[in-house]
């Protein structure tokens, strides 16, 4: 089960810049900066509003830290812009295998790290009407505590 | 002030079959069908979400009903995918009015029509990151009960 747009990840070459756009235009603050090296990403989180399953949907900003990155790659093919789109799971395992059993073909064939402690995993774009779509366990969410 | 991400809009070319695609491999059901005859397009609102704001959050479908349309451009120069992301206000025209004073270009000089009663009005993309930006305030929010 889907409870929440967990965030929309945002792709851009400037993450301080971008940063500072976000929080003078909209006012929207930093809760949390971090590189995932797996990824080739520094990101950060902007916290936009509390979510009724009891998480919170999120801006995640992206900046690629190396050249061979998706992220470097999609900019350099689209240009800054919206990257993917992440939706939240009590429990991210279960809820891919059921939507790999739907013929979606899942990218990641066990969860990864994501942002804040998070675990996630990916589907494919092609699949899922151009949306590349993440699907995204919080920290100390599910019946696993983790 | 913005308080929610209101929805993520989605280009498709077929939004029955984008429709079935998100219930039978999510769940996520129709909460509105309308047809904007302004913007071009046909669209579906999917409630993912409640926010704490006491609104919700949606997925906006959008198939375009004229060839002509701003949804049917986007379609044959990138394909299907993400179109736009929207952010809740109580006062579209206040905040809108508050982000153009900090030199984001406003596309609609007052706001106009959007889903379900909403009141809208967009920001130019290359302003936002490349995100193209819309600013919602919904049916019955704001000071003046619109």
């Amino acid at each position: 089960m889907l409870t929440r747009i967990d965030h929309i990840g945002i792709a851009c070459r400037d993450l301080d810049a971008s940063v500072e756009f976000y929080r003078s235009t909209y006012g929207f603050e930093v809760a949390h900066v971090e590189v995932n090296e797996e990824q080739g990403v520094r990101e950060a989180m902007l916290r936009v509003n509390g979510t009724d399953d009891g998480h919170a949907t999120y801006l995640q900003l992206l900046e690629p830290v190396r050249e061979d990155s998706p992220v470097a790659k999609f900019l350099a093919r689209n240009g800054e812009g919206v990257h993917h789109v992440a939706f939240g799971t009590p429990d991210v395992a279960a809820e891919t295998a059921a939507i790999g059993a739907t013929g979606v073909r899942v990218l990641d064939s066990a969860p990864r790290a994501g942002s804040m402690g998070s675990r996630i995993a990916f589907l494919h774009p092609k699949d899922c009407g151009g949306v590349l779509t993440e699907i995204v366990q919080a920290a100390g969410a599910g019946e696993h505590g983790r």
